[in-house]
């Protein structure tokens, strides 16, 4: 086991790996980052360092140590979908995994978010996972999206304002400290996404409309008769 | 003049920083990022080494030149809007300036885009430098929905589509080595945008209508009177 992709998964951490982390994190804390080494963190731990080499490739990976196995799960979530998904929905589902890895332990979440503000090596660490989790979604759609003009172009776009959104929510959680209810924050702000790029599951008639505060928006085919349209407007305006 | 944001801008491009730049790609390209060091380009340059960071704090710095200046002229143009300016449309024009500046050398933008792609530091440096863009987008949004419910939501959101779409564009006109009219592709890209987020300049009232090839979206408020979102479904669908 050499490589971090190739640690334990969910379910199976093991205890030195644990230990690792804490330790890192009890010495980040009291220390500093940039004043505990490898070193520091192995003897706290009470382990050698080829022990922590085995589980993480550098001393900013034991800040983000779950991420690798987060990207994992959610590669393997897109990849388990087949055709008859939603596919903005699908990558909505897939960022509320990330979400649900910062849930398991919001002390620690919250701890490692103000360490990251702190220090400029650990913020282009996230910066750099961040991209890869939107690469991931950004590839999903591309494929969902093969073969449409500009499909490339829409899965970007949606994949960049699926990211944006989770972690607008994530991030007011984290700034509150983790008090709140973080699920609820981030189902908001995707929905919002959700509401923007979602397609209708049948080509647009004159059907597909959604509610949106006292805002009423109906998505209808040009060709599409009149007296459908009204029918439809009647429907959800209350009128009928 | 200690500091790269103190660095001359645009039309009073020092000779000698135009000169560090021109050495350092040329020994970027002949032996390799890694293997260059600051040394062998102030030696090529004929320049001392307190020259060279007096214009560039790092070598990274060195291969992004012109961000620095660019990113001053987005936070320029966007403070000198005014409430008229529909936002979306504003931060798609501030866009435009970094294809501007990619635009001005299109070789050297190759050259770079091939370099970055190799060099891992590169890319993380350049994943830092897109998101400072795509903060000032945000920000500059995030004071024009101000005191709007989600105002941040859609303003980091927005954001993050317009960089995704820009630079969708942009590396498609970079991976062809630069042919093709990025200008024309960009525009493209942004209108995606536009046609996604642009406000309507009134409230949403029985009025709003967009066409999108055959199909018609119309934005109503849910208490409009039937009769006058009827009317105005008639004028849009071409039946009245």
């Amino acid at each position: 086991m050499s490589s971090t992709s190739a640690a334990p998964g969910r379910g199976e951490k093991p205890p030195m790996r644990d230990a690792l982390v804490a330790a890192a994190f009890r010495l980040f804390l009291e220390r500093g980052y940039e004043q505990t080494t490898v070193d520091d963190i192995v003897a706290l731990a009470g382990v050698g360092r080829r022990s922590f080499f085995r589980y993480f490739p550098s001393k900013e990976d034991v800040v983000f140590p779950d991420h690798e196995r987060c990207l994992a799960d959610m590669e393997a979530f897109l990849a388990a979908g087949d055709a008859t998904d939603e596919p903005v929905r699908r990558v909505c589902d897939a960022a509320r995994l990330v979400l649900g890895m910062y849930g398991e332990n919001p002390t620690f979440s919250v701890q490692r978010y103000r360490l990251t503000k702190q220090v400029p090596g650990l913020r282009a660490y996230e910066l750099s996972v961040v991209r890869r989790y939107q690469r991931a979604l950004a590839g999903y759609l591309r494929a969902r999206f093969a073969g449409r003009p500009d499909g490339t172009l829409r899965a970007d776009v949606i994949a960049a304002a699926v990211v944006a959104a989770h972690n607008n929510a994530l991030r007011s959680w984290l700034r509150s400290d983790g008090r709140g209810d973080a699920g609820a924050e981030v189902d908001r702000a995707l929905a919002y996404v959700q509401s923007t790029y979602a397609e209708v599951p049948e080509p647009p008639r004159a059907a597909a409309a959604e509610a949106d505060g006292d805002v009423v928006v109906v998505v209808s085919r040009r060709d599409a008769p009149l007296w459908r349209v009204v029918k439809e407007l009647e429907t959800v305006l209350g009128h009928g």
